[in-house]
């Protein structure tokens, strides 16, 4: 089991006119998540897995409870699901710091891509081991 | 077979770094679609349904092809699929118009609500007419 | 005078928690005008100016009246200002399509720029021509 | 002199297809700033000034050098100018933390509000005491 958790900052703007943190706006908390976890702050300081690499093949979110805004974090906790041969799934819950409450579930499967030629290519082993480090 | 297409513009800052359009934004282009479909642009002209009483409980949303931004919109077919005493379903494709191509394919678990009470409520009659009239 | 009239979208999610159209959100219009004015949209089809070889320098925004969302569209009135050797000024209005109202009046100083090396660029004969042919 | 600084974190989403923190995100991450300085982050707790109270009429934005996405929070520094009998003037900059950048220079002239009667009102004598506490 290793989960990671983030702590992420809100923004008053992401509030929309029913004065709750608007249901897309969950979805960039995610995409950030994502990046800090898989991308740009890897604890070994390689280059981006995340932000070069892959693409989202499908979202599912569920909305628990309405969000408001606040200028403490929110924790996102984060794990890799089923991994294949070219994708993997990574598994959220946006919940209070104190895990008092569960605002949001939600998963996406995201498929590993070459950008030069434009189609999906296998998860070379490194990625793997990352991805696996992150297993839940 | 009832569905509705709304002809909705990407904009520029739509796009990511990958430079193309981002999958949190698709969620926007589908939150606009709802709106038109069930708010503001109801044919009768009556209080909007959807900005004034639903919260978005579930989303599921399937990226087909990479969507690149250009002036022209992009089609939004919207229909209504399972309803239950307070809640129904909105499934959608992102299409070009000339329906050469499916982007993305979509579907909305959506909460009748009362903001008042903060409770679900029981889709009122005409609501559930309203619904009816879209159903796919 | 050369102005020119882009028509332009509001999307339901471009609100905050006001309940207006967000004065954030409405730089994003202005961004999709100028995109649209010297971009992608060129009447003659040529690469977009805008797009790959400008960047912002400074904004101006003035917010005269409150802007709600609606479906129909707002007019984005846009000329181009004085213009140096390697930048330009663009001026707009967002305004009621009838003119009836003006919401907000602003202006960008955009320098042509060149991202290979990193460094502003002096504007080229076509682009100042194509400039001078916005001149308000 | 009485500078606030804020720790605020970028997202990834913040970027456009330049590559670049997008210069309309910028503004949203100055909103965020008055919003922690006026408002919900008050240190006294008391219902915020800027969320309930204020619109903003104008903003001038300078981009110094391009600010690109980091894990890492940027420095925005805020300090109120002149202030009005129903208006004040915020000034920013931001900045990296160590004060070895400075990336970009604005202003933002506020007007106290009443969402009542939709028109501006003079500003009560508790709100000027707390922006003379920030008055740079």
């Amino acid at each position: 089991m290793a989960r990671r958790r983030l702590l992420l900052s809100l923004r008053w703007g992401d509030m929309d006119a029913y004065r709750h943190v608007n249901n897309v706006e969950v979805l960039r908390l995610l995409e950030e998540a994502r990046v800090r976890a898989f991308g740009v702050a890897a604890p070994d300081g390689s280059a981006s897995m995340l932000a070069t690499g892959t693409v989202v093949a499908k979202h599912t979110v569920e909305y628990l409870l309405p969000l408001d805004y606040r200028p403490e974090p929110v924790a996102v906790d984060l794990w890799v699901g089923r991994t294949g041969g070219a994708s993997f799934e990574v598994d959220y819950e946006i919940r209070e710091p104190d895990d008092s409450r569960t605002y949001v579930r939600a998963s996406t499967v995201c498929v590993s891509y070459d950008f030069d030629t434009g189609r999906p290519r296998r998860l070379a082993d490194d990625e793997r081991a990352r991805l696996t480090a992150l297993a839940g």
